[in-house]
């Protein structure tokens, strides 16, 4: 096993995908790579997520359909049990599967395995949000026909999908048979060989209702043990010939609607699919079918053009907010944009559920929401789709009784958020990150004051934004202690590095750390009503207040770097030429090697110099860059993305480059080698980290928001857009000059390299200031930074 | 919770239990004492381990028959899986039960839980190392009888145990019949809540060959998953009215003679129950049963009288060597006693089979061994029964292939003994102790050369002795290494202390390793010809000596104490006050909680200072124990013993005396209320620790066996006796003097409290130099130590 990363495909254009600065586009059909396309060509609206299945339901490799915050229940089982451990676990369901529209050719059914297929296109598009497929097909027998289909998750209409779907005889007139199904229970692989895991994801539906009426059905099922409700209903718009007969069924699992006729040469059967659901811990079956029900109703009241048209004036809305513009690397650009329309697929219409790390792509890390959501995702939301971060962190406000209670079971005050979950429970089975990885609380609170600042969001403050800052100061204030020498020190945790875990005084976590309780103070006196809500004390915010003036950073004066954590740079050497091949490490070689040495996983020291930029000066961070730099060796696609931030401020254009590379390919390359289990989705926010505060130099420390671009030598021109509270804004930058434009809202004042201006209606160009080429650092042996040819 | 250590059920005087020098002896029976008297009335030889069930099988709570590691296998599960992480564990089997001697009354089964008691005593022998019994019964039909019965496990045959039974009818002639039974796969209650275990340990045995003849039967069955064979056979010798009648069967996992007769009032039947086992990984089922019909032949030949003389002349021999008489606490001498007794069952005849932590009287902790018999048994085993000391040594040389695979498994050179195990294979399911405990291969280390400074014995030192100290000083050499200062860290470990994990530089820890270093290097100076065989280069021992020089030893200069390991005076404090009432915090508070805070759950620092004493000075040695046993939870059972010791030292004399009592009467008092599960064999050797190196003030390092003896005011007189070479010695210690006295051997060169003397045939007394008493420091509160009352 390596690093260096060759897709393990071959390039992409070699396989039958094409460049397009719009689109994803896969003129091709290898079964080898199905599973890594269903997951690249997922719909999603944050609520509902269908991964890229063919309509005919087969060949399949993982098929998945996916209802943000519906999981089953597992017990997690502990080969020696401790005090705090979760008994349960939950992992998304795969819910009943809507996307099914089998064809039968005469007799024969239409699977791309078998027969000959002439041609075969996929786009995703991603201006109308669209799935479009165009496939001409052999039968084994002989005949043809072309088959056209459109699909859609609604973004403007959160609980409906949608298919359009043609079928065309090409060589002869045929008898033509759809069946259209909504299958509930069907075979998945489970990963990994947890009997318990495999238990719980075996038939995980229980039916409780079916129904069909005219060409429309619904099933409702509920989940054995977490006991949550569920309706899917189809409805469908045909247009047939006159012979055609139709008969619609329902019953436990199944539901399938059956359409036959013959069809003249040259003509088409046309079948338009609406597809809703519904899901609920409190609705009853009745409830929740009728509301099912309701929004097919809507749906097909809409109409297909129509649903079509509100996505694509959805996806306007969002380009124009969000668009990132590259030149000189078209492949890249390409790949931008893929990023930044499944990043937009994950957040869109989550409303109060989390944004989990795969999105709804796929089944992997069980669907859970990690830190990588506050301190990932929500940076390009936040700038670019500020509602869906509100949101997302309105979610993590309506878990708090369930981090209050977790941080009651471990004897803390204040909430304490889970390291992975899907309903707001812990579901860690690995303490030292379910209960030692503290600083996701800690991410929380910053991106509290990250959307805060950027959006002055008064009711958002005042609802949630002052209780989770406070709670979360809470927190650190009882977990950290003054020593003897009044250093206020945190021990005992797991930083962003999980390479390294139970250290004390990790930088990452203490910096986040002091800026939630710096935040909290400055909330308690912003709204003093919610802090006597929640009984804020005077003392406490002193408190807070010498927790953060006195916290502990670790520094090796010897060295002149900082310390990842204290102690860091007395650890051993890690044998990197002995691991070459081996990566990644951590299946082959055990944690009790790896966290004692300096070896780094993923950015940490690294990430603070970006997310806590205002603590180091400019020589701390090129110095400490240099040093961690060469010993991170990126096992986690969280890494490349922060250090490509980190290496552009510091001077390290092209490494950079290629760092950004590396988190923007890390899915349509399968970088990772495990894109089959669902997206990278903060990899792919890191697209927008990159560009923006990597390239742009953005950085918005307390809602100042300020810039330092310089482009890399294999980019002529990038421009992003971003809304800062009321003001919508552009940055265009070439090799010379960035130019900054307002394009709606108030003026705003910002900074060019240092220099503050205030925009307005005016376009503001400024030069962008010479800095000499630097000698970048060596990544460690066999972890080269993706560097693509060009 | 608490852990102020009432015996639960009462002072053991009111519950029947009398004070005797020799003997532990209980005139009661309550029900709910059953499965704790099982523990303390269990016999073991350290090859075959029975507990102190009734011969009538019931009322029984935890039936218990073991043979030294014999195991079956269950999966481990994980939440969540690691590299390195064991997929098997080991669990101790209960085996083919001969104790079963069931008995009907006309026709009512005696059982104690029906009919009248009229007497009832139980007396276990340490001086004839039987178990003895007398119960007067009357059934519920109101016969009466006198059931008298004595068994043992044969410490001179190693393969055999017995039983003597008698019943004499008391009320009345009548028909008494007697079911000798061998019986395989019995319902025992299995601990906790993992089914894999249940599963495992349900019906473990599978039946390989079933046979009987005369009086004799043997069962012969394999383990399902390790594939372990067994056989257990049984042979009766009968004493009977001339109209008795017998019968025999064997079927499966069923032997049974069943004997009937007609008693006359006051006459008796007697039956003599030989039972003889055997197991093995590699012979056959053929031959097994034949080798325990073979021990059967050469037992009954013997014949009880003779059994039983061997067996208290064996025990003579012991006391010789071992015996510990204290005047001014009798309950004290005879729980000392009861204590070395068991060490001795555990450890006399395991040969080249580990010492499980709970011996083989219970299935606690999965009948695993632990660094507990090479830190805690092993001191008393290698001056009182060096024999049984190098057999568990041996028994870790055998493992050597094991623990160097484990070793390159995880990425280490030399040899990593296991955390737990039985069969030398790491079954811990916790990484952090399961790897990061690399202190018990120092400990192994350690112990190897104790051993060797104690005998000289030349033979194991190069069969075994050399090859133990050269691949645990390469592990070392390799997990540590030089920092840019110099020092030689070891990093990421944890130590005896279960309340911190994954520390850097464990005093103890480096320490051990320190010892073993060096030991490593005079092993090699001292056998050039194994250390070529081994491949040792004088670049090896130079750097083994660098690194032993340069150890870092974790020093706080403001507090003017040790660390126990880096940073830890500059953790957060732990709130005793919170918590007094929820010991074992282990299951009240999660390691999180507890790794980041100065608590210490056992002595770590503070044992080491008593294991290398010779690294503290005397300011140190008060300094630091002022500081941590304020600190120290007693959550283990392996903690008062070596607290007593230093505190003995350091001149808190009564509270050694108090913690002394703590670990002596552990079993006795069940002070941590999971007597049931088996004896705390660590625990009990303390009593031996206590004695001779708190009180008497014994060191051993380097070989220099020196004293330095004080008596608390609890005591007024103390002997204790020791085998150090081939010098056998005996110190007696009232409040003024310690005399010395030479039993056989050579003279030897010893020190009284810092003065040095030859003893030969002479005995010497000297004088006790005068010491002020000290007050002691405070313990945590809850955690008193254990106050007898006077």
């Amino acid at each position: 096993m390596t690093h260096s990363h060759p897709d393990p495909h071959g390039p992409l254009r070699e396989m039958g995908f094409e460049v397009h600065p719009w689109r994803l586009q896969w003129s091709g059909l290898r079964v080898d790579m199905l599973a890594r396309t269903e997951s690249l060509f997922a719909l999603s609206n944050g609520h509902i997520g269908l991964r890229g299945t063919f309509e005919e339901g087969e060949p399949t490799v993982l098929p998945g359909s996916y209802l943000n915050g519906f999981y089953e229940l597992r017990g997690l089982p502990y080969a020696e049990s401790g005090y705090g451990y979760p008994e349960s676990g939950q992992t998304v369901v795969n819910v009943t599967n809507g996307k099914i529209i089998r064809l039968l050719v005469e007799d024969e059914p239409m699977d791309l395995r078998y027969g000959t297929t002439e041609s075969h296109t996929r786009t995703l598009d991603f201006r109308t949000g669209t799935l479009q497929r165009e496939t001409v097909w052999t039968s084994p027998t002989g005949r043809t026909v072309r088959i056209r289909s459109e699909r859609l998750v609604s973004f403007t209409k959160r609980a409906i999908a949608a298919i359009h779907y043609e079928v065309e005889p090409l060589s002869e007139d045929m008898t033509l048979v759809l069946q259209s199904d909504l299958l509930a229970n069907e075979p998945i692989p489970v990963p990994g060989n947890d009997p318990r895991l495999a238990a719980a994801l075996d038939s995980p539906l229980v039916s409780d209702m079916a129904d069909s009426r005219g060409y429309s059905a619904v099933l409702a099922h509920h989940t054995r043990n977490s006991e949550l409700y569920m309706a899917a209903g189809m409805d469908h718009i045909l247009d047939l010939p006159s012979d055609a007969e139709t008969s619609i069924r329902a019953d436990g699992d199944l539901a399938r609607l059956t359409v036959s006729a013959t069809v003249p040469r040259g003509q088409k059967l046309t079948l338009t699919k609406y597809i809703g659901y519904g899901w609920s811990a409190r609705r009853s079956v009745p409830a929740l079918g009728a509301q099912v029900e309701a929004a097919l109703a809507l749906a097909v009241d809409t109409g297909w053009d129509k649903l079509v048209a509100e996505q694509t004036a959805y996806l306007d809305d969002f380009w124009h907010d969000a668009d990132i513009e590259l030149d000189g690397d078209p492949e890249l650009q390409q790949a931008v944009r893929f990023a930044l329309f499944h990043v937009l697929q994950a957040g869109a219409r989550g409303e109060s559920r989390a944004i989990p790390a795969k999105g709804l792509t796929g089944p992997g890390y069980d669907g859970h929401a990690f830190w990588d959501t506050e301190s990932f995702v929500l940076p390009m939301l936040t700038y670019t789709l500020p509602v869906a971060a509100s949101q997302e962190l309105r979610w993590r406000h309506a878990t708090m009784d369930k981090a209050k209670a977790r941080a009651a079971e471990l004897a803390q005050k204040g909430a304490m958020f889970p390291w992975r979950s899907i309903n707001g429970d812990e579901c860690s089975g690995y303490w030292p990150a379910g209960t030692a990885g503290v600083h996701v609380s800690a991410d929380i609170a910053n991106a509290v004051a990250r959307y805060l600042n950027a959006t002055n969001d008064e009711q958002f403050d005042v609802e949630c934004g002052v209780e989770l800052l406070v709670e979360t100061a809470r927190l650190f204030s009882g977990i950290g202690h003054f020593d003897m020498n009044g250093e206020f020190r945190i021990d005992g945790v797991t930083g962003p590095d999980e390479y390294t875990a139970i250290v004390n005084n990790n930088v990452f976590t203490n910096l986040a750390v002091q800026q939630n309780l710096r935040d909290a103070v400055a909330a308690v006196r912003r709204q003093p009503e919610v802090a006597r809500r929640l009984a804020v004390t005077d003392e406490e915010t002193a408190r807070w207040e010498a927790c953060a003036d006195a916290m502990c950073i670790p520094y090796d004066k010897q060295l002149d770097i900082h310390q990842q954590c204290e102690s860091f740079t007395l650890l051993g050497q890690w044998d990197f030429e002995a691991s070459k091949d081996r990566y990644p490490l951590l299946l082959n070689y055990p944690y009790y090697d790896l966290y004692r040495k300096q070896i780094v996983k993923q950015a940490d020291l690294v990430f603070a110099m970006y997310t806590r930029g205002d603590a180091f000066d400019d020589n701390a961070k090129k110095r400490n860059f240099d040093y961690y730099y060469p010993l991170t060796v990126r096992d986690s696609s969280l890494s490349a993305c922060c250090e490509a931030v980190v290496a552009a401020e510091v001077g390290y254009l092209d490494l950079a480059y290629d760092l950004m590379c590396e988190s923007v390919f890390t899915d349509l390359h399968d970088l990772h080698a495990n894109v089959e289990s669902g997206l990278h989705i903060a990899a792919l926010a890191g697209a927008w980290m990159d560009c923006v505060a990597g390239f742009g130099g953005m950085r918005d420390f307390g809602g100042n928001i300020t810039f330092a671009p310089r482009l890399p030598k294999r980019l002529t021109y990038m421009s992003f857009r971003m809304i800062v509270r009321d003001s919508s804004i552009v940055v265009a930058i070439d090799r010379e000059t960035a130019t900054y434009r307002l394009l709606s809202g108030s003026s705003i004042t910002l900074a060019h390299h240092g220099a503050e201006f205030e925009l307005d209606g005016t376009p503001v160009t400024m030069p962008i200031p010479e800095r000499p080429a630097l000698v970048p650092p060596l990544a460690p042996p066999g972890c080269e930074p993706y560097s693509r040819p060009e």
